[in-house]
């Protein structure tokens, strides 16, 4: 079993304590579940969220694009930044309106990235994010040549200031004369799944 | 034809302009498609990123929760905000691995928000949050009380200065002698869909 995330002020699960968790491998499992993380971070005085595709590596989480990506170079300037990544797993439908809710398994990070400069460290990072794809296909592809590394900026973030919150299971039990409405409750799961390849023309 | 949305500098467009749209039908269809958006804010200096269901409704997006729920309160303080909502439609495999892409449909936002506080309108939100789960929910289910509207935050967050971005189809053609790599091409759908219901015993 792998040491837990410390909590920070920052990580700390403020409401539904009981769906947080710390628990690295927890962490780890939800972020190579999902292919698009959002990153927030502060422009001209102000919060923008950018979606983009990120791969796990152990305890970092790594970025890339174009050397002129906006919200690659706010935080290759050292900028403080926040990065979630949430997979939602179906619709909970109560017997009251209050009580609706939706799973989801979520991962919250704080933190500032660090600009990878050397380019065998990118090109591991870029054949990561190939294996994600496919298994396989950094072998069934032409890898990027040097000048393509160096106009691709990657970034790793610290999977560090971390945490986790899942909602799973059927809704919650009403209470009084709630619980003999007579509507149906449970679970609408939701399945990402992946459909039949179209080759290109 | 709906009144494209105003340009802003913080929804110019960047990168891969031709990916970019202010159509506020496309918007809408992209935020009309989503359960979940990421909301971008900053506590304490630092800017922090969580997720949250939502619902649409006309030009405004609409969240809600407990009240004592961090990320609403500095929505209802006036905060800055950011909100992304982002789809993934395909993983895109080219013959080099330059020309990877992900087939993704993402709407962004900035605006403050603005607290709901009539109880009639958070009755209305509620019922188009439970409507967006399953047409016909919220006469399927208790409705709220005024306890419980009370007891939820609602918030309204304005869907004027936006943008979307689009990416779909095959991987750019590529050139040279890239273009007789014996490689596969194409695209592997992702497709989310509703599985079959789960009775809560």
């Amino acid at each position: 079993m792998s040491k837990p995330l410390e909590m920070t002020e920052r990580t700390r699960i403020r409401r539904k304590a009981n769906r947080g968790t710390y628990d690295r491998d927890v962490v780890h499992d939800i972020l190579d579940d999902a292919y698009v993380c959002h990153v927030g971070f502060v422009a001209n005085g102000t919060p923008v969220v950018i979606p983009t595709a990120y791969v796990r590596d152990g305890d970092e989480l790594y970025l890339h694009g174009s050397n002129s990506n906006h919200m690659l170079r706010a935080l290759a300037d050292g900028g403080d930044a926040s990065v979630a990544v949430t997979l939602i797993d179906g619709l909970v439908l109560a017997r009251t309106a209050f009580h609706h809710s939706v799973n989801y398994r979520s991962v919250v990070m704080f933190g500032r990235g660090r600009r990878v400069d050397a380019l065998d460290e990118k090109q591991r990072v870029l054949t990561l994010l190939l294996e994600r794809m496919v298994v396989g296909r950094s072998r069934a592809c032409r890898l990027p040549n040097e000048h393509e590394l160096l106009s691709t900026l990657v970034i790793g973030f610290p999977i560090v200031e971390a945490s986790a919150k899942i909602r799973s299971g059927p809704p919650l039990p009403e209470e009084g004369d709630d619980a003999q409405l007579p509507y149906w409750a449970g679970v609408i799961p939701l399945l990402t799944t992946r459909g039949a390849p179209v080759e290109a023309s």
